[in-house]
C-alpha cells in the first residue's frame, strides 16, 4: 500500500508547515515516514489538494483512504496501524492530546507567527509572494513587518506561555515519557515552522524546552535536523 | 490501612481548595474516598500539617506513608493501587496530564481568583479573616475588592483561555474519554473552588464546558454536587 503525504513547501522543497510537521513526525513514529511518498504543495498550487475536498495541508492518502487535518491523520494512523507505537494513547489519552494540540494552536502558533512571519517571503517561491503577504496582512490587520516589530517582547511572552510544557518536562525527557508521542509532535511542529523560515532565536539555551527541542531534532536518526533550516 | 486526607476548610467544613479537590476526586476515582478519613484544616491551623514538613494542603497519609502535593498524591495512588482505574495513564500519559495541570495552575487559577477572591471572606472563619485578606492583598498588590473589580471582563478571558478544554471536549464526554481522569479533575478543581465560595457565574450555559461541569458534578453518585456551594 502506498502512502502519500501532501505537505506545504517553500523554495527548494523546504517544508515549514507546523501541521505538516505533526503529520510527518506521526508517520515517522509509526515507522512509515521513510517509505512514504511526498507531494510538495506550494501556496500557489493548492489545486493539487482539490481531490481532498478542501485546500489545507497536510493531506494523507493511504491506498484508497484520504485523510485531511493533522489531528485526523494521527487518529487514522493509530486506528489503521494498531501494532505500531500509539500516537495518542488510546481512548483515555486522546482527550489530553487534543487539549495539548489546541493549546499549541491557540497560544503558541500566534506567538510564533509574531516572531517569524516577516521572514517567510525569504523562503517561498516568487509565485507565492503576493498571496502570502496579502493573506497574512489581511488576517493580522497590519503589514508583515509590523506583525514582528516587537518580537523580542513576543519572545518573552512565548517563554511564559511555554510554562506548562516546561513543567511537564521537569520529570521526563518527553511529554510522552521516555519517548515522544503526539503531544511532543504538536509542540515541536511550532518550532520546526520557526526553524524552517527564520534565524530568529525562539528559545534561550538555558530553557529546558531548548534541550527538549534538541532531543526532538535527533528523533528518527536526526530526520528533522537534516531538514533545511536556520540554526536554533 | 487507614487513609487520611488533610484538606482546607472554611466555615461549616466547606472545602474549597482546588488542589484539595484534585486529591479528593483522585481518591474517589480509586474507590477510596468514601472510607477515607478527612482532617479539615483552616488557614489558622496550618500547624496541623507540621508533621508533613510543609504547610500546604492537600496532604495524604496512607498508613506509614505521607504524601504532599496533589500531583504527587495522584502519582502515589496510581503506584500504590495499580488494580484500580489509572488516574494518569501510566508512563506515556503522565506528561500530558502534568501539562494540563500546569496549564490550569498558570492560566485558569489566576482568572478564577480574579472572579471570586473577594467572596472568600464570606465562607471562612473569623480567625482566618485577617490572614486571608493580608496574604492575598500582598500577593496581588491591591485590595480584594480591586482584584475582582473587572470580573465580567475576566469571565470573557476565562472563556478564551478555556479554548483547549472546549476543543478537547468536542469529541468526547471527558478529557479522559468516556470517563474522567486526572486531567478532568485538575480543571474541575478550579470550578469547585469557585462554586464553594462565590455566587458569580463562571460559565455561560451554552458553553460545552458548562455541560461537562454538570457531568463532573454527577460523578461518584453526585459526591461533588452534594458539597455545599452556590448554584453554578
Amino acid at each position: 500500500m502506498t502512502i502519500t503525504l501532501y505537505d506545504l513547501s517553500g523554495l527548494n522543497g523546504r517544508r515549514f508547515s507546523p501541521f505538516g510537521w505533526r503529520a510527518r513526525m506521526s508517520l515517522a513514529h509509526k515507522g512509515l515516514e521513510a517509505e512514504a511518498a511526498v507531494e510538495l504543495v506550494r501556496f500557489s498550487d493548492k489545486h493539487k489538494l482539490a481531490f481532498s475536498g478542501q485546500n489545507l495541508v497536510p493531506v494523507l492518502v493511504d491506498g484508497a483512504t484520504t485523510v485531511c487535518d493533522s489531528w485526523e491523520i494521527a487518529r487514522y494512523l493509530d486506528d489503521a496501524y494498531p501494532s505500531t507505537p500509539s500516537l495518542l494513547g488510546g481512548e483515555t489519552g486522546e482527550g489530553g492530546a487534543r487539549l495539548v494540540a489546541a493549546y499549541v494552536e491557540s497560544q503558541l502558533h500566534p506567538l510564533v507567527a509574531r516572531c517569524v512571519v516577516a521572514d517567510i517571503p525569504n523562503v517561498i517561491h516568487d509565485d507565492d509572494q503576493a498571496y502570502f503577504r496579502e493573506s497574512r496582512e489581511k488576517r493580522f490587520g497590519m503589514t508583515l513587518e509590523e506583525i514582528v516589530a516587537n518580537r523580542d517582547e513576543t519572545k518573552g511572552q512565548l517563554k511564559t506561555t511555554l510554562y506548562p510544557v516546561r513543567t511537564a518536562l521537569k520529570e521526563r525527557d518527553y511529554l510522552g515519557g521516555s519517548t515522544p508521542n503526539y503531544a511532543d509532535y504538536a509542540v515541536f511542529g511550532a518550532f520546526m515552522w520557526a526553524r524552517g523560515v527564520s534565524e530568529f532565536k525562539m528559545l534561550e539555551q538555558d530553557d529546558p524546552v531548548f534541550a527538549w527541542r534538541e532531543r526532538m531534532l535527533d528523533q528518527f536518526d536526526g530526520m528533522p535536523r537534516r531538514e533545511p533550516g536556520y540554526p536554533v
